[in-house]
């Protein structure tokens, strides 16, 4: 622990929009991936903190995603607010479209945010954050790439396609969960792999479609969803809703159009929005409150809220900034200074 | 099976309508009833059948559901339908808000359909099946009783809180799935209980809050959602959503008000509809064509889509009729003639 650095989450944002914007992608994109990046950092989710901007770089090296991106709001009205994300990574095209669809969902009670065309990398929980910080409750979903088979099939087709969840509490951070559909993310069978121990039973099949927990064997083959035949269901409604309906790309279809599993992939993104209050509204009992005793009742029996530590975490960065090993600054150094060139 | 007895789909409609009009339902209600019973043991989900009017009628003997109910229908305009259920079963008020749900999704491309102060007994893929055959994807939700403990939790909290989805399918039935967010139902365990069998491992927990597989001790302690926390988490935003947000009960309210597992419970429901349509406008390919490739796709490599199992019973029982076993022709005719009074 000698070599920490102790960053504040500022500092550590600037850092980071400083890569993007050395790799050439234009201040609204550094801008928003900096925020998402520095968000995940600063909650602990390591997985999705710095750890992730190398990928994104070589994602743009490979030509996968557009550094000059301009998202495009389309709103006609409507229930559905689109953004046209211009082959540039998500998080821009949220920012762009979060104002127009909590507005609609406190005119109309309910609206949806579709996301197209928009490179994807980031955790969904920044975004229904986001939605029910603004009192509203959120739900985003979207496919990924094809690694993971339905449940009685043999080969990967669905996506890790993640859930999450957003609720809003007052004087307190929202109740969020995000989770994968799939057992569990693909990386926790990756750093099992290079550990070389085995799978617990159930996680994944082989490249010929039998069960293993070898974790390479798994690699090559597709990991199972979450809780069976639900799971699965599940993640197939998440291809339907936001693959098919929105009229962007499955997770099959996101996989063979990028060939490899190692960039961030291109597809859409669904999130809706709904008014509690206008839900709520001439029925008894005021909904938020109503949720904390429920909060309360989960609370009071020994269980947990899910996001507890990530919202831990991010008081301890708050309070006394963010630590970096000699390792991570040297990799933030290096980028900063050799955008793209750095990658080797 | 000597003694089995065919009747047709119509013609148990009718007898099981008959019963609801026997007993002193108005026909709004008989109706719909009727419809919904039918439907299930047409579909072979006997656990939903005919199975369930003795439930009905005692709800209705014990005072816990109206029998004159008249939903009513507001609609402001919005993205948000709501039926007033009047304390009538959950059927009617459904019927009276679909057209409503269905319009305003195909002119805002989303909406939402509430049902409040609702008694409910029935599945929720009929509902979810006729969202879908107007050409829209649906999906619905609502809370039960209290009869699930949070994972990480020792007490019942969260009800069984069925969640079901269906995508519209040109030429062929809707894909639909229904499924509870607990392990499994609660028939299940007091079947195993009757039999004196053994739970597998982690479906439930005694009354001290221990796992248990112990049927009986299962049955007055709680179940466990399915999927660990992830289960756990989805029952809770159904919670939420349907219970809280739509300011009606939650399942630990529902119980409390009814005082029995026994009879069928009082709450709300939300019903989602999107357009895919208009989701999809300006975007390349059409939805339900791109749906197909999927499920073919899921087809391909063996596994199943959901609900194949029912549809063939209703292919069966449209083609040959419905089959009757004795003692449930003695019962239906017993409560034909009796009404309430058969209840004993």
């Amino acid at each position: 622990m000698d070599d920490v650095t102790m960053v504040s989450v500022a500092e550590l944002g600037r850092m980071v929009e400083s890569i993007f914007m050395r790799a050439g992608f234009n201040a609204q994109q550094a801008d928003a991936i900096a925020r998402i990046i520095t968000a995940a950092e600063r909650d602990g989710a390591k997985s999705h903190g710095i750890y992730r901007i190398e990928g994104c770089l070589r994602t743009l090296a490979a030509g996968k995603v557009s550094s000059g991106a301009r998202p495009e709001l389309i709103d006609e009205g409507s229930a559905v607010i689109r953004v046209a994300a211009d082959g540039g990574f998500s998080p821009a095209a949220f920012e762009l479209g979060l104002p127009a669809l909590a507005g609609r969902a406190e005119k109309l009670g309910l609206a949806a945010l579709v996301i197209n065309d928009c490179v994807h990398f980031s955790a969904l929980w920044p975004e229904v954050e986001a939605v029910a910080s603004r009192g509203l409750a959120g739900l985003a979903m979207c496919p990924s790439y094809a690694a993971v088979a339905p449940a009685g099939g043999t080969q990967p087709l669905l996506g890790t396609n993640p859930i999450a969840f957003g609720w809003p509490r007052s004087g307190a951070a929202p109740y969020v969960f995000d989770f994968a559909t799939s057992c569990v993310a693909r990386g926790e069978i990756e750093l099992l792999a290079r550990a070389g121990e085995p799978l617990p039973e159930g996680w994944a099949l082989d490249a010929e479609g039998a069960p293993t927990t070898d974790a390479e064997a798994a690699l090559s083959g597709a990991m199972l969803p979450f809780g069976g035949h639900k799971g699965s269901a599940i993640s197939t409604m998440v291809e339907l809703l936001a693959g098919v309906m929105i009229g962007d790309l499955t997770s099959q279809g996101a996989l063979a159009e990028l060939g490899t599993l190692d960039l961030a992939p291109k597809h859409g993104e669904l999130i809706l929005a709904f008014s509690p209050a206008r839900f709520a509204a001439g029925r008894p009992g005021d909904p938020l409150a109503r949720a904390e005793a429920l909060f309360d009742a989960i609370l009071g029996q020994g269980a947990r809220l899910p996001g507890q530590r990530r919202l831990a975490a991010r008081a301890r960065s708050e309070a006394e900034g963010i630590a970096l090993n000699a390792e991570e600054l040297a990799l933030i150094d290096r980028l900063q200074r050799d955008g793209l060139a750095a990658l080797g």
